[in-house]
C-alpha cells in the first residue's frame, strides 16, 4: 500500500554542539517521506515558495518519493532556525511561516484513494480537512505538539477523535492530559478511540500503548548524537511506511513498525539535515533491527 | 551463593501525593535485601539505634534475611525525611545521620568470605573498607549518589576502580563523566576496568553496558506509582541476589538480573516502604517477567 504524508517542507538553520547548517532541507513531511520509503510508495503534500532549490526536489525523486503533491507558489519557502544546546531540547530562535502560512493541502483524486496517511505536526484545522478528504482510510495518524494543545485544543481534539494512531511527545501528553504517569495517561485511547497511541520520549525511546498492550523500542545506541532535528518525524515515517507495506495492524506489526521508527529516527541524528537519512541501506537498516534484537531479548 | 549487603537501615518519613508515612523502615541495606532473598541467601550490614522498633528486626528474620551483622548501638537510628512532589524526585527535608555517622562496618568470618557483595550508597571510604575485608570476591558492585560525587570523588574513583558493577542514576553518571550522551558516558567501564554499569533512569528503565554489550530493560507499566523511595536499591538488590543465585557472569544472566531488578523496582514503588514489596510472591514475579518479555519481544 501506498502512504501519503502531509505536513511541512521547510529550510531549517540548526546549530548543535556538533556544527551547524543554514538552510538545509528539513520539514515533517520531508523527513517522514525519507524513511518511509523504504517501505512504501510514499507521497508528499506540501508547499514551498519559488525560492526552493531544485536540488531538494530532485532528491525526494531521486528516493522515488512523489512530490506530485508538492505546490510551488509565489513567496518564500517556510523556515525555521534553532539551537541545540542541549541535545535533548530545541530552542526556536526564528520561525518565517512564508508561504507555509496559507497553506491549503490540496489532495488529487489519487491522493483521496490513499488508504494509509500520516499527518505531520500542523495546524489540526488543515489536519480535520484533510482527513475528510480521504475516501477510504485504513489507517490514519496523525503528530501534534504543544503550540496546538495549548492554541487549538479544540480542533485538536476532533482530530485525535478522528485518526487511528496518535504520535505525540511524552511532555506533550501529559500536557495534553493533564496526568503525569504516562499509562494512565495513555488512557485517552479509550476517551478518545483510538487504535493506538505512540508516546516519544526522545533519548528514552518509546512506547506504543493500547490497553492492555503496550511495547517498549528503546533508543539504538549511539555515542554520537549530532543533530535532533526531524527525529520525530523519521520515527514516524519509519512507523507508518512499515504499517502501510504490511497492510495489517496486528501487534507484530506494531511491534516490528515501532522498532523501524526507532532505527530511521536514529539514522536521522547522526548527520544534519537529510545527509545521512537519505544515504541509508535497507542492509544497514536490518543490521540495526538485530542489533536492537539482542539489546532487549532476554 | 549467598549475598552480602552493606547499606544503611533507616526510618523514613515520606510524603507523595498519594498519602504518607513517618518513620517507616528504610535504608539501602533494607530494600535491597528484602528484594534479593527472593533468589539468594542475604545477609545484611548495617547499624541501628536502641530505639530501632523491633518489629522491623522480626520482619527482615520473617524473610530469611540475616542480621547478624545488624550493630545496635546507643543513640537514635537514621532518620530521612523526604517528599514527592514529583514522583520522579525527591526533595530532602531532614537527614539526622545519627548512630549512622559513625557506622563502622563489621564484618564476621562468615561475611569476609562471601562472594557476592553489594555495596549500597554509603561514603566511599566505608564501601573501600568493606571491600579490602573481602577475601575471594567473585563479583562486587557498588552504588553511590552525587553527594559522594562532589564530595568524596577521589575515593569514590578508587572504590569504582575496585568493584565489577556500578550501579548509577543517569544524571549522576552525567555528572561523574562530564558527558552528557550515556553511551559516551558508560565508557567508564573501560577506564576504571568494570566488568558492568547500569544506568538507572528511573521512570524510563535502566541501561547495562559494556563495551559493545548493551541491554535495555523497561519499566513494568504501572498505572499507579505511590512511593519511589527504595526503588533503586530494589532494583540492585534484585539483579545481584540473581546473579549470586545463578553464580555467573554471562550475558543471559546479566539480561535476566536486569529484568528481576526491574520487577522488584515496580513491586516497591507499588506502596510506601516495604508495605508491598515485603509481601511479593515468586509467581507474582514471574508473572510480571513474562508480561515485561511480551511488551519487548518483537
Amino acid at each position: 500500500m501506498s502512504l501519503l504524508i502531509v505536513g511541512s517542507i521547510a529550510l531549517d538553520s540548526v546549530k548543535t554542539p556538533f556544527g551547524e547548517v543554514r538552510e538545509a532541507l528539513g520539514g515533517s513531511a520531508v523527513y517522514a517521506s525519507m524513511a518511509s520509503k523504504h517501505f512504501s510508495q510514499t507521497e508528499i503534500i506540501g508547499v514551498i515558495g519559488k525560492d526552493f532549490p531544485e536540488e531538494h526536489l530532485k532528491l525526494l525523486e531521486d528516493n522515488k518519493i512523489s512530490i506530485i503533491g508538492v505546490e510551488k507558489v509565489d513567496g518564500k519557502t517556510f523556515r525555521w532556525k534553532g539551537v541545540y544546546n542541549d541535545l535533548n531540547k530545541a530552542e526556536t530562535l526564528d520561525t518565517q511561516l512564508n508561504v507555509f502560512a496559507d497553506f491549503q493541502p490540496k489532495l488529487s483524486e489519487k491522493h483521496q484513494n490513499t488508504e494509509y496517511v500520516f499527518l505531520g505536526n500542523i495546524d489540526p484545522v488543515l489536519q480535520l480537512d484533510v482527513l475528510n478528504k480521504i475516501k477510504n482510510p485504513r489507517i490514519t495518524a496523525c503528530d501534534t505538539m504543544n503550540f496546538w494543545i495549548s492554541g487549538k485544543l479544540e480542533k485538536l481534539i476532533e482530530v485525535i477523535k478522528e485518526v487511528d494512531i496518535l504520535f505525540i511527545n511524552e511532555d506533550e501528553l501529559k500536557m495534553l492530559t493533564g496526568e503525569n504517569n504516562i499509562f494512565k495517561a495513555a488512557e485517552i485511547t479509550e476517551k478518545y478511540n483510538l487504535k493506538l497511541i505512540v508516546i516519544k520520549k526522545g533519548e528514552h525511546g518509546a512506547i506504543a500503548v493500547k490497553n492492555d498492550f503496550v511495547f517498549f523500542a528503546p533508543v539504538f545506541p549511539l555515542k554520537r548524537v549530532v543533530d535532533p532535528t526531524g527525529a520525530g518525524d523519521s520515527f514516524a515515517g519509519g512507523f507508518m511506511g512499515y504499517l502501510a507495506k504490511s497492510d495489517n495492524f496486528n501487534e507484530k506489526t506494531i511491534k516490528n513498525a515501532m522498532i523501524y521508527g526507532t532505527i530511521l529516527a536514529s539514522f536521522d541524528v547522526e548527520d544534519f539535515s537529510l545527509n545521512k537519512l537519505s544515504k541509508v541501506s535497507s542492509e544497514e537498516i536490518e543490521f540495526r533491527k538485530e542489533k536492537i534484537r539482542q539489546s532487549v531479548i532476554f
